[in-house]
């Protein structure tokens, strides 16, 4: 059980390493907690000073006569441990390590960090840190800041959970200026105990955090941070900014804060699949949060924009077009509504263009009419400062009808001075204003993308009946030849075990036992390089399609023979495979990796030769649920091939969807599974039917040993 | 000849229209004009009163006693036409009307547009607008404020060009908060006479403007642009936003090349090809604006980035890699001399993570040791405030060694308060600050950018020595014939014509000719129906390939007019074509579609069923240059294919480079060409020689008929 409310919403504190010396972090932690006016009691613990800024200093927590509910530590690393320990005998079960020294310089520190962990876990207690800036609590009844960043904490509705101190520190300094508070922070330094995901199970129930901001370099769990941010995202909003997506950026994340870098392609997979929005900039996070803070969720993704000036509504409708949502056709009504007050040069569709001598009674009219309207789901207001009317007046005109018409969201693009937004920064306000048009339709874009995921149900995959026994034994007979991967007959064959259509095929060794297979099967046939040895068949000739009839198939093999035996290919021979030849101008591919950190991920995209080229696939992580799979078919520009561009029969895309959940399931089922691939999975130009044409599977024979049980 | 110069420039200023009474046009422009210390002489023309605000005014410029440069006409648009013929008679040169309720009104306004056009044309002046907000020129010289904006002018080294009115006064007002100031700026309203064209044409000797930053909403004259901006770029940059480019396209286009061309892409295609660097928000453009101020043009493209925070370290990290830059390798001796001063817990490879303790005695130094590293091309600066760092000494700082190190380009990111940006405003800078890592990256980015484009001297395209005549009876014939679109026959002969490789073919009424004819190509071949009507013919099964022998060429063909006959589609059959069939696994594009606005646009990508799928293609207005070529094919994804992944002989770059120049020659010779397309361009399995199997010619009969004078 987590106690992070004792560290969140504590009566006491104690602060180890309270200190008289200035510019230590023992006084500006105690300054701080001051200074911002934490309501319950403060502990100064200090062996050497019996007093700390005014307050009585214990020399231990032990000698602290009243109950403490939370210990901030500030102490040197090297006794960190004997200080944990008191805490446990005081009976603390929420611990903040402030102190450096651990795991992120690297051998001994790690050391020390595993032993601290051990400590947290057998004392049964909650640890923030060690190596953080602190937590913050700005609720009124705590007003906790029990945090070194340099400015004091604005109240406002955000939790935030940064992985790098130093950022949060900067980020805590400038989000006033951004218009922004926070309503809790927690810095989690090196997470060895309390990660991302501890704070987003914890601040699911606290009504007092409205949305959650991420700051991640790694994630320290992400099958937990998948299940708990994908039930919370449905409340209130996850917005993340996760560094270290190009491989020179990972690098420089592993020498960070101690952690290993995922790869970049699991992580959005896992964000996408736990409904987290994914910034990829801070102002970005920044300009999403505001809009969170100051508005409702849409009730659909069509946008009216309201203007005194042409271009930054062109700006505006490019941006909306951009982001995928609609320009709202406003209807006859409003438009006749609109054309009764605004001049004659004025636009009255949309775009609204009052044009620029529109006086404050045109925006509030203007507006006023077009929320009125059905056809509208959200307004963009924008404002170029022209003839003597104020900013500041049009904002509050904004604000005023914004707060009669709770339900649609209004974003505000002031093309104005710094001292607009300066003079905002210290005002309540209720909508979101912005200097530039692209940011505010981005804003309204995230919203209508909170919308589109709070109305989505994932529903988990069927368990399809499979023949688990097959594959087990194809496993364990590679696993005794010591291989690692398994022959292409072996993998189809484990596909076919699962459900999955695979073409017709069998294994010949010699152009005899081809010819009969051949004429089992029915030409025209396609023979493949069977080789233990040999994984892309391709580069050595080792495919053959459009065989016609016996004659040509003893040719095709012959010369395969003879080529391998020229380039000294031999080795690892095993015959060949003698496939049905799929009509089909439509090849994809589908498959599986595994991350070291992530696990295993799903692959979908176009096939064949394109994969390396064109990149058009996508990734979710396994276990897939029925949306995710549909989700991954949709997503892909190939779809349009699928759906039966030009012509084409439309392949069966529940079929193609059913394909990618029994893969799923296959994973699953056999965890130890490294790689995965059917490509092409062709699309048949009779029926649409997804056919697994090729297979390659690839296994960590260790794991499969222990899973299998034949060690 | 243009008389910008005159407008710009000017040693006198008439104000036609110029008045006492407050809050009108007239008063405001006076006000500016003395407020803002115009140098030269200011005659207030007005017929009512005898002097304004304290200055002799006169009935009309014919009573002026002295010389007069230019008028600023903020008259009533009905009396523009009359100030304009006093304005000859008295020898001014260049007018700026202010005046709306011209062609932005439409009709009558329209008409009155083209009446002044005409007479500015026949008196041989230059004029600014009309339906503008004015010019400014912050040159101490002159200090000529002609505007109506809100805020005066803040001097630097822009030269900007709005095309909106209110947008341009926007901008205006903020450009201080965002430490840009300018040159000069030209409000070019409808651009009747003056444009974004005459603008750079004139700023290419104005020393005084060192960039040139434009706001278009359309290009009036793209030939003309492209001229001007191509060559002026190669001294200062040009950065251009360009909005309405959701706008674009509802073409009725049949062809691919048609379908996927439109508006924007044709904008973008000419920014490109100008060596304009083209931005898609305000902000971005700011920002932009803000690097090219501060810094040089980089020798390379390797970022070295100093910290004293890993998060902004590895976020900067990521943006240098997704740009396409390199981060730095620091040398050994860089790296040693970092550690001899460093502590042991920073980094000293790139990104060098100073840590949060970090002095300021270490920026300085650290700097220095980057700056003097041969690997470095670039640097970035990070600070977060730490204990008691204080930002405006670090900047300092930074802007003292910049002053040292002229050469290498050096951008901040200062993650701090706003009031830092706020101060730095109003102080004289020489390194651009941001606030985000993202922001200074893109900055770098855009510098990157401008020297890669300096570096690239463009080759006009050989003229290749073609065969017009038989290209001009082929029109002739389909002109004659009341036909827009050629046959499929009649297409590749024109390409055939051009020198471009076509596959061996001819044309068959009847199965007898079929088979006359594959005896001759070869098998095995390819038949395609041949009719005037069917112009998408894989949809009717009118492509049949791999055919054998004779037999199966008369099966097919018995088999292709049944099912047209069933279809009733053989009205408009003239038989089928039958090619030689390319061996390949690689179908690329190429085309031409024209665009009203901007001429003939040349296209190349990914061919065959992916054309629209993929939409893996790329576009150059032509007339192309070898470097224009050469662009397009390395610029598609689908490189990667005709270089030859997994084992696929490479294509002949050289040829497919020929066949884009020669379709260039083409269209620029009959420009009556409206699309052209050949797909599949295929890439030869056998030698990578690029042949086109299939292509289509749609043109301008009308157009036709009087280039070929057969009227």
């Amino acid at each position: 059980m987590s106690y992070l409310n004792k560290i969140m919403s504590p009566r006491s504190v104690a602060v180890i390493g309270a200190s008289n010396k200035e510019h230590t972090i023992g006084s500006d932690i105690m300054k701080r907690l001051v200074e911002y006016g934490f309501t319950g009691k403060i502990f100064p613990i200090n062996p050497k000073d019996s007093e700390i800024q005014g307050m009585t200093a214990y020399p231990s927590v032990l000698e602290v006569p009243e109950e403490i509910d939370m210990a901030v530590i500030v102490i040197n690393a090297k006794y960190v441990l004997s200080a944990v320990d008191q805490c446990h005998q005081k009976g603390i079960k929420g611990i903040v390590v402030i102190s450096a020294g651990f795991k992120e310089t690297g051998g001994a520190g790690a050391e020390l960090e595993a032993k601290l962990v051990n400590k947290v876990r057998e004392y049964g207690m909650t640890c923030v840190g060690p190596n953080c800036l602190g937590v913050v609590n700005t609720d009124p009844k705590f007003r906790l800041d029990a945090c070194f960043a340099e400015s004091l904490p604005v109240r406002g509705d955000i939790g935030f959970v940064s992985q790098s101190g130093a950022l949060g520190g900067g980020i805590l300094n400038i989000l006033q200026d951004l218009n922004l508070g926070f309503a809790q922070f927690i810095s989690i330094g090196n997470q060895a105990d309390v990660n991302a995901d501890s704070a987003i199970e914890y601040w699911e129930n606290v009504d007092d955090v409205k949305q959650i901001l991420l700051y991640m370099e790694s994630i320290a769990d992400p099958k937990r941070f998948r299940a708990l941010a994908s039930r919370t995202s449905k409340k209130k909003p996850i917005i993340a900014l996760k560094a270290g997506r190009s491989a020179a950026g990972a690098s420089a994340a592993s020498s960070h804060t101690g952690s290993l870098a995922g790869a970049d392609k699991a992580a959005d997979a896992l964000l996408k699949q736990s409904g987290v929005i994914r910034e990829f900039s801070l102002q970005d996070l920044f300009n999403t949060a505001k809009v969170f803070s100051h508005c409702p969720i849409p009730n659909g993704n069509r946008v009216a924009i309201v203007t005194n000036s042409g271009g930054p509504g062109i700006m505006a409708t490019d941006a909306v077009c951009e982001h995928g949502m609609e320009i709202a056709h406003l209807s006859d009504q409003t438009k006749e509504a609109l054309r009764s007050f605004l001049p004659a040069a004025a636009s009255v569709k949309n775009p609204v263009d009052m044009i620029a001598s529109a006086p404050l009674e045109h925006y509030k009219k203007t507006l006023e009419t077009v929320l009125a309207d059905d056809g509208v789901d959200m307004v963009v207001v924008i404002y170029l400062p022209f003839l003597g009317l104020k900013d500041i007046d049009v904002a509050k005109a904004v604000m005023e009808i914004r707060a009669a018409h709770p339900d649609k969201p209004i974003v505000g693009v002031f093309m104005t001075k710094n001292e607009f937004f300066a003079h905002l920064s210290e005002t309540e306000v209720n909508v979101p204003f912005f200097m530039f048009a692209e940011q505010a339709v981005e804003g309204l874009a995230r919203l209508n993308q909170q919308r589109l995921w709070r109305e989505r149900t994932d529903t988990p995959a069927p368990r399809y009946s499979v023949d688990t026994e097959t594959v087990e034994a194809v496993f364990k007979q590679a696993a005794a030849d010591n291989r690692v991967q398994l022959t292409t007959g072996e993998s189809l064959q484990v596909l076919a075990a699962y459900g999955v259509r695979v073409c017709r095929d069998g294994e010949a060794k010699d152009a005899d036992e081809a010819v009969a297979l051949a004429n089992k099967i029915g030409y025209p046939v396609v023979m493949k390089l069977n080789s233990k040895k040999i994984s892309h068949k391709t580069d050595v000739g080792g495919v053959r399609v459009g065989i016609k009839d016996a004659d040509q198939l003893r040719a095709e093999f012959a010369d395969l023979v003879n080529k391998l035996t020229e380039k000294g290919l031999m080795d690892g021979f095993e015959g060949v495979i003698i496939q049905e030849m799929v009509k089909s101008d439509r090849e994809m591919v589908c498959g599986c990796a595994k991350d070291p950190q992530y696990g295993q991920m799903m692959m979908f995209g176009l096939g064949g030769v394109f994969v390396e080229v064109m990149k058009d696939v996508t990734f979710r992580l396994a276990p897939l649920t029925v949306e995710d799979a549909s989700d991954m078919i949709h997503s892909v520009k190939a779809y349009k091939l699928l759906a039966g561009a030009r012509g084409a029969v439309p392949a069966q895309i529940n079929k193609v969807e059913e394909t990618l959940l029994r893969l799923s399931q296959l994973v699953e089922d056999f965890a130890f599974i490294d790689e995965l691939d059917i490509n092409p999975l062709m699309i048949s130009g009779k029926d649409g039917e997804p056919i697994a044409v090729d297979g390659r599977i690839k296994f960590n024979a260790t794991e499969a040993l222990v899973a299998l049980s034949i060690a």
